[in-house]
């Protein structure tokens, strides 16, 4: 899909800058970014003033401006790596597309840059096909079809709510991983989108995702906080936990949750080994937080992303809450007063 | 994984000659296949004597053999594109690769000879996947790993038992797809490997394919025959079926089904035109098929593929038997009927 069939009415980037000066990221990316308006999400954090370089269509929200949309009460869920949602709450666009400021564009096998705003639309736009299993693919990418044996019926798929990319250079690894391979670099450039089959349940990372805001935008929650969460990645489980649940709603709304393409370029950041201590946390919790989402069935009444939300919450309460740990209280409650915002200030 | 990893005397490559002349496409495969035992199954209806090039360990099968074996009240299971599975009924060897004698050697993206053996080994001997999605593929492959998130008690992975390779050139589309783009070739070489997750169901294909007999080759049953079945790919679905059936025993058994490399060149042969008819049948007959196979659930009293496949049949003749057309009685007997052979004569 080339940029003149994306509507840039239609989509937001949304940055988090978690360093001041954003000068070389933006140049790295201005030829795929400058037609399209960018939220900028100011670390709440950082002190420094933004440095932005000029030719771009963008708006910064800063502490002072989160704080004054949600109330002092809810601010504290837009910090560190979350303060990325209160762009997801403000926009008034379709689609959204979000990558870590740690990355620039990545170039395919054949070594031309990777259009991701491109990629991400053309796997929102087209279908996906979670019911059945298509060997070769999306039949939707350009050069594929649906396989023999493939039932007609299941043909025309469902609406893709969710694109996860993938990243070259600097995997999105954990800690320990990354710690037992520091020289390991991811260099595969697989060219190929799936659609994710519905109830499997996947990592969603958010360092490089698209979204159809319409559709789920109230299912990308802020939510689970680990008490030592830093600002590495490989600190956060936060995108993991929004991940599974935005796929338990996608599967429970007959929406399709696509990956693959497109790649971003990662680079390195943070020293894995001081992350370590922090990393484990989160590790021993996707034991427990796997197995629940897995065995998560809505309702028929949750009809709206809203709804799931509000029912896995109540969920997670049940299941996890009033233990030693207030963490997954707290992830709840979290998700209750995301879907009251996104009714209040978002465009719910 | 280099051949010198592989032991042949645990490798079977089963071949039907459709055609007496098999001079072109074994010298097309002899750097690949020339140290491994062949298991060559001539096409029962097939005339002339098979013409096989030197150097080459191999046994060739007759509808003699066939009907000397199993007895002649079984030997109709074995026709046309389901004598192969004679094939896999005599040998004793761990792993079984097939691959359909209208394909040759693919090569990758950097122009080198696809080694079908030890990739296909490869996926059978590393771990599978299906309880979680990993976002980049096989974790087992050269280069990758788990990403973040990844619950570390489902990384030691299961054993995988089904390895379904891809095809470039002549990809494996149906009668109407090949008929509405008689052009259209398979030019995307996607360099991955991936666990199908659990619970999902695909179309398998019989074209290139391998897979643990001790694991689950009675699973890997000759079944379900068109009335009008023919003598090219997309006149059958004998393979689908089969597929379905071996996800649903792998599924139920926690074994795992990869799909992905390796790719093999696939030549065209017959006219799609002229199978249109025919295929329609297999068509319509998915929109049934699916969601039987999808709904299955095994008692857990089924504790080996033989088991499985005798639940399968008996849930085929509950849900669709009886019906006006007498195909579906018949592949549950056959899957019976092959069960029992496994025992006899095969070595189960």
């Amino acid at each position: 899909m080339s940029q003149a069939n994306i509507n840039d009415n239609e989509v937001d980037i949304v940055i988090v800058a978690f360093h001041s000066d954003l000068t070389a990221f933006l140049n790295e990316w201005r030829p795929i970014f400058s037609p399209f308006h960018l939220i900028i999400i100011k670390d709440p954090d950082l002190k420094e003033e933004l440095q932005i370089p000029e030719g771009f269509n963008f708006h910064v929200y800063t502490k002072s401006d989160i704080d004054k949309a949600v109330g002092p009460s809810n601010s504290n869920l837009f910090s560190g790596y979350s303060c990325r949602y209160f762009g997801y709450l403000i926009s008034r666009k379709k689609y959204i597309i979000s990558v870590d400021d740690d990355c620039i564009p990545a170039k395919d096998n054949m070594g031309c840059l990777v259009d991701v705003v491109a990629q991400h639309i053309a796997n929102l736009k087209t279908p996906a096909t979670p019911f059945f299993f298509n060997t070769l693919y999306d039949p939707f990418c350009k050069g594929a079809d649906f396989v023999r044996g493939y039932p007609f019926s299941l043909r025309s798929g469902v609406s893709c709510a969710l694109s996860c990319g993938l990243w070259l250079n600097v995997a999105d690894y954990d800690a320990p991983t990354q710690v037992l391979k520091p020289g390991h670099r991811n260099s595969r450039y697989v060219d190929a989108v799936l659609t994710v089959p519905a109830g499997a349940m996947m990592p969603v990372s958010g360092i490089n995702i698209a979204f159809d805001r319409e559709l789920v935008g109230p299912a990308l929650a802020p939510s689970l906080k680990l008490a030592g969460e830093g600002k590495f990645r490989w600190e956060t489980i936060e995108d993991i936990w929004c991940g599974m649940c935005a796929k338990v709603v996608c599967d429970h709304l007959s929406l399709g949750v696509k990956s693959g393409l497109p790649y971003v370029w990662r680079n390195e950041r943070g020293n894995a080994i001081d992350s370590l201590k922090k990393e484990w946390e989160g590790l021993k919790l996707m034991e427990k937080v796997v197995p629940l989402f897995q065995s998560i069935r809505l309702p028929q009444s949750a009809a709206t992303a809203e709804d799931c939300v509000v029912e896995i919450a109540k969920i997670v309460k049940e299941q996890l809450g009033g233990e030693e740990d207030p963490m997954y209280d707290r992830a709840a409650d979290a998700m209750v007063a995301w879907v009251n915002l996104w009714k209040s200030v978002g465009s719910g």
